[in-house]
């Protein structure tokens, strides 16, 4: 509530599209991705829906703004389902250590993680986001398979406590070897994941 | 501030336990367990060594109570290790969940790990604990093996991601599967480390 401040906003300009995404980490946070709606989003808001898509085009586009992911997870998703199962662990292992060693990017998904470590909404978004928007797309390369979607889980689970370990305890020696090396040592291992799952067919 | 609390401190009782614990916290999370001492953590508090002695007994107890660790790092080390290299990865996935399942070992783990995730001090403290009082002590195993504490931390970094994707963030069905299928399925990856490791040798 500092007023006169050069900084805050203009007088008249109220924030729409802050209010808009505040609005919508409420309702995605509260509902869950399917049961959230551009229309609840904009009641909370305030405005109109035809706004909220003018300013942000499709709920999943207003979902990822208001997570802040940093990448877009299409393209995540494809580099690495894309070449069938074979080398996935190695993609898998190489395309987040790619995203989570640049530190523009790693901050915004930090702030995602440590919000969903201790707050439920965020929880739940994290957790939408994650199935929804890459393990569903990698989840297509294991068609068939069985407890493809468990294994897939595994796979992210051993990912995320990779960065916490690299990147947030910094435990040595594994925050300081090089990206190849990691690779090298975690690639074969999240493979087993999905051999384990051809043996068992 | 609340005066006559039957709940706050008595009258010239203050909490010296509280003080020196939250000084062990101070002095660990700056200094790291090896450059920290019960004299500097005495002093912070404004009470004699000897009373810090008194009530915690040695560094390493004095360092455990401050992190509210709830359970016996030796006896876990040892659950793991012992037994040797075979069947590492289940005794490991064991142990693990068989902690992290009880939710009343579950809550001071997890503040823990939020702690770490947010605070460099507190990710110091932890990064400490793992790998003095649970790490040096699972690597006695591996003795003479190429990269063992590379590997060692590997694991470790599977089992926090594993949890975090099981009791934090929820993911079905990693979530609601079973300790036993859970740890039929992770155990024969983290195998996968160590025995990569005889293969190398």
């Amino acid at each position: 509530m500092v007023s006169g401040s050069r900084a805050g906003r203009r007088r008249g300009a109220p924030d729409t599209k802050g209010e808009i995404l505040a609005a919508a980490r409420v309702e995605f946070g509260e509902k869950g991705y399917d049961r959230a709606s551009v229309r609840g989003i904009a009641a909370r808001a305030g405005v109109d829906a035809a706004l909220v898509h003018h300013y942000f085009g499709t709920k999943e586009k207003l979902f990822l703004a208001a997570l802040e992911i940093p990448f877009d997870p299409e393209a995540i998703a494809a580099r690495i389902a894309d070449g069938g199962l074979s080398g996935l662990g190695e993609r898998a292992a190489r395309t987040f250590l790619s995203v989570w060693g640049d530190p523009d990017k790693r901050a915004p998904l930090l702030t995602l993680l440590r919000s969903a470590m201790s707050n439920e909404a965020a929880a739940t978004m994290l957790r939408e986001f994650a199935t929804r928007m890459i393990l569903g797309r990698v989840l297509a390369a294991f068609d068939g398979l069985p407890d493809a979607r468990l294994r897939v889980e595994a796979m992210v689970s051993h990912l995320f406590g990779l960065v916490i370990t690299r990147y947030v305890l910094q435990l040595e020696p594994i925050a300081s070897t090089s990206d190849e090396d990691v690779i090298a040592l975690v690639a074969p291992v999240l493979q087993a994941y999905v051999d384990s799952a051809i043996a068992e067919q």
